[in-house]
């Protein structure tokens, strides 16, 4: 089955403590798109400016993803410049410049209105809306947000939770959104506004899912050389919707948090697409393997 | 097998966000008897003062744990004054009353010198080191410590150290301890200094544990209700070393850890010790059983 995401492409600058890049491909739809076009078709829509080379372009094409919904408009990509310290959780912004982004009106080509599965991934939630009433009849929708938009526009945000299924949050977002410190309590309240279940990314404390009267913990893969988080929440949702959109079924959800992981821990081990655009699905399935040994224990005897 | 655990009992007046309590009992000892009274006999080795009710004495002596190594000095018993705020990971000390603990000669009866499994509960690692020279032959010696220790007494740490298998320490900890940042990178450096496994405590993000060429991640019980985190880390330990004490073999150590967060989840239930008192054998199983569930998943198809 085919997944439509609506999100950003950018030029990033970052600065980690292991080194620096300039203007390489990042954004939102770009990590999402990559991550899951190892698992599924990819409907991208997306905008970019005059400045965006035709090698990102052919790159996209190249794993597969239907660019038919790119937009390219008059003036430059959106560009992202940040930092990180050792708290590889905490991303620091030094410069945004929507550009071309803030004229982005997201417009779905006809043949991409039958995807069964929607992945509206961090923009404005106005817009994420306006995609969604353009898909007729999706199995699965999710979305992500950013706490700009929990502060600037939370009841439009509420609005679009009351019609998806699938929320995908940070932590310190989900605490904000909810005005609830604790996760369980936090939990229940958004789940409240709408979504059948609420995941919640914890950066190197791995992922919680909540929903149906269960929850599901899944651990970080305890990595030493994580040079780059830039994108990992978006590699995760690729991975995870990636699964999602082959495979039904209650404990589909748990493996599909479990891949998502996989393909965030494979993206912080280098800046940009670097890692990711280069894996093969062995070496994703002997990543799973490895989160297998990382939390099996025995019963007690 | 019998545990001899040496560590501090102590009055402890606590806030919370959910309320506070005024001298209840408490203490690292404390906390690990009666979490590892419900797997292993305990025998303890504290110092209390002329003030410690009878009634304390009788409710250690009804867990079954041996109290032939608990000193009575002249003066007052160790008390502690902190609180916490919605952050429950971290404590926030006000006030620490060593008292009789300042003269603390830990001396172990002949009778406990046989002992199979040590645990060293956070006191000064002169003292955790002196107590482990009186033990015979210990199969399995386990410590804790704290930032206290890490920046006042480093070498002695690492003295002891060289002579431990296991080594349980909060996150924070071991990046200082370390001086690292990456917590696999810290976990070598700390592996290094010679114990064979090392548990990392993360608080409500759970445990890792490294050694041997692996990792285990272990979650934490998710809660809504988190009344006082005061004595997690040794109720963890409690049960985590009363299941060693009783197992062998390399997985044991996965399932001590789940029972250790398993007690650890139930002792934030409540103020002092009033959750982890009253248990039986079928709350633990059960709650190891949730335990099973938060992180079960299958295979890829």
């Amino acid at each position: 089955m085919s997944i439509l995401v609506v999100g950003s492409i950018a030029f990033d600058t970052v600065e980690t403590p292991f080194g620096n890049v300039e203007d390489v491909l990042g954004g939102s739809a770009t990590y999402f798109s990559t991550s899951a076009s190892y698992f599924a078709d990819v409907n991208l829509i997306a905008a970019v400016g005059e400045d965006f080379p035709d090698e990102h372009v052919a790159f996209l094409k190249e794993k597969g993803i239907r660019i038919e919904g790119l937009q390219r408009l008059p003036g430059k990509t959106f560009r992202w410049k940040g930092y990180y310290d050792y708290d590889l959780n905490q991303a620091h912004t030094l410069e945004t410049h929507l550009n071309v982004f803030e004229e982005f009106k997201p417009s779905i080509p006809e043949d991409f209105k039958d995807s069964e599965v929607v992945f509206l991934a961090n923009i404005d939630p106005d817009l994420q809306l306006s995609v969604l009433e353009q898909v007729k009849k999706p199995r699965l929708v999710a979305c992500d947000t950013m706490n700009f938009w929990i502060e600037n526009k939370p009841d439009s945000l509420k609005r679009l939770l009351s019609r998806i299924d699938l929320f995908v949050i940070n932590e310190g977002e989900a605490r904000e959104f909810a005005g609830e410190y604790n996760l369980v309590t936090a939990a229940r309240k958004i789940l409240d506004w709408g979504p059948d279940k609420l995941i919640i990314k914890r950066g190197e404390y791995g992922a919680l899912m909540f929903g149906g009267n269960s929850v599901f913990s899944a651990p970080a893969y305890p990595l030493e050389d994580i040079f780059d988080p830039t994108g990992a929440g978006d590699s995760f949702a690729g991975g995870l919707m990636g699964y999602l959109a082959n495979t039904e079924g209650g404990d589909a959800y748990r493996q599909a948090i479990i891949l998502g992981s996989v393909m965030a821990s494979f993206n912080v081990e280098d800046f940009s697409l670097n890692r990711l655009k280069g894996l093969t699905l062995k070496d994703i399935h002997k990543r799973y393997g490895e989160f297998k040994s990382l939390t099996h224990f025995e019963d007690l005897q």
